[in-house]
């Protein structure tokens, strides 16, 4: 099922998503309001708000917070894509000159600064302190896992669930805070907080994982991604890092030569994939994803059939359909 | 007078503020600790959280919100330094290798980030959506200054009044905001508030003019500063604003040569800033910064005397007194 398909039911909200994002992204500064109108025309998938929405709704909330706190935590997700980009050196986002390479790590930064800035403005705006509360934390949150993903990044002895721990916080909270605080918007018992939360975390989980997997089989044609774009940066991920518990001494010293490699042959790079596929790390990998989306949809359980509900339900199956 | 003599009546709150920084920069990141600490090791003059334990007092408000809000006003200020330092790609700060020279960008991006997220969670656990609402509203506006400095640092055609408006965004919205919070704090009247943020906009204003006018007369011995730093990076301030706004085509051409030159001789520098004497640039801005304060006390005049506006009147002589 399509994106489009799934979030039908809450469409409306989302072009008003959409508006906001425009509208609040207007700067006094004209340099601001072209960087950011260049970020945003080339979209992305909105799912954050889209869980948002969902959520609320599901919570029994619909009215204009919902909206507004959409945008801000679609703001919070772009502002950590900008900074990220700074610190990946990266050339491209989405296909187009990312905003570094374009204007310079200056603008990187204070665009960046300028998107979390303005969401922690709309939510000030919210009136709402437990969601106040829950995105500052969130984002604070977030930062350290990107930290700790730094410090760890040359680590080829990183285990299963230190990487899992990076994902959770640089991943996962932000994704969990968007159904969170649908629920916190429809002021609804702790209860259902809760499992939205639990839904939110594994969902995001099981998201990065696919990604993994997806840097490794993904066919360029039908995703618009190179494969092996991971690998070639030296960067480690779940397959790879099952990959080197199996492996016996050849192999591991094969997979770690790759890993700090300056350049990868092609030939190279396809040995190396199937030698991480004849390991079991992309399997192992998709499987682990696929046992977080059952965990995800298993949350939902506390709440009764709705097409908000379905529409959560078959995003989580979207997460893992992606890379079939 | 000195700094700590002028803050002795704060003295206790001011150590408790050194704490509290000390606790919240704790993390489960070994990284974000090791870095946070050096840089808060090497102190930094605090002088926002004085301002604002000042204010907070003077409006009847002793508290323990105060530390905390003193100590995230505190990280915010500390957030936009390393931010900067990556813009500026700045080799030292407060005498020392700067984060981004010792560790990278990647550090000074996240770092700053931590900073920033950490305060809005301090912010946000003070339960005080005024406080909230107005700390949002000028960090986004600080973010703001900071990009209109950014694309206006070539611009040699700058006027004083746009010169100022960068000022007033990029320093002065968070020293007024430090003044105006403590007011907040006391739950005082509107009128009380606003003289609060007043004095805080002016000696904001002030304190950066002051800066500006240091750099071309500062003895390094005694300020620990070099002379003509801003005018060997080519950054536009207002003594050189002003001389090039009375220069002949011959000065204006030397200016605009200076402004723009790789490097500058010892002996051209010398008679850059002799012109720029010449052209009352130093004169005119030192007086504009004394006006500012001479404004910023005045500001006071709605407030009975007490040992808090007495050190804030003083403040106000010690960010004049610092060039002479």
């Amino acid at each position: 099922m399509k994106l489009e398909q799934i979030t039908l039911p809450i469409k409306e909200d989302l072009e008003r998503v959409e508006e906001v994002i425009s509208e609040r992204l207007k700067s006094d500064v004209p340099f601001i309001t072209t960087v950011t109108h260049y970020i945003t025309e080339n979209g992305g998938k909105r799912v954050r708000p889209a869980i948002l929405l969902l959520a609320a709704r599901m919570a029994g909330y619909s009215g204009p917070s919902a909206i507004e706190c959409a945008a801000a935590i679609e703001f919070c997700h772009t502002a950590t894509l900008l900074h990220d980009d700074v610190i990946d050196k990266a050339s491209l986002r989405r296909g187009r000159p990312s905003t570094n390479a374009r204007w310079g790590n200056h603008a990187s930064v204070l665009i960046g600064d300028f998107f979390y800035c303005r969401a922690s403005e709309m939510f000030a705006n919210s009136d709402n302190l437990k969601v106040i509360q829950l995105i500052t934390k969130a984002m604070r949150e977030t930062t350290e896992g990107e930290t700790l993903e730094i410090t760890k990044s040359n680590d080829l002895c990183i285990t299963e669930e230190e990487y899992l721990k990076i994902l959770h916080a640089k991943t996962a909270i932000l994704i969990a805070t968007a159904a969170e605080m649908g629920g916190l918007l429809g002021n609804v018992s702790e209860e259902f907080v809760r499992s939205l939360k639990e839904y939110g975390t594994s969902l995001g989980l099981a998201f990065q994982l696919a990604d993994d997997v997806l840097d490794y089989i993904s066919d360029e044609e039908t995703f618009g991604k190179t494969r092996g774009i991971d690998l070639r940066e030296g960067k480690l991920t779940l397959p790879i890092i099952t990959a080197l518990k199996q492996a016996d001494p050849q192999e591991t010293r094969m997979l770690k030569d790759a890993l700090i490699s300056e350049k990868l042959e092609e030939s190279k790079l396809k040995e190396i994939i199937s030698l991480i596929q004849k390991l079991n790390g992309i399997d192992y990998t998709l499987n682990l994803a696929q046992h977080y989306i059952a965990k995800a949809k298993g949350s939902l359980a506390v709440f009764k059939n709705s097409i908000e509900k379905e529409a959560l339900l078959n995003l989580a199956d979207y997460v893992i359909c992606r890379e079939k």
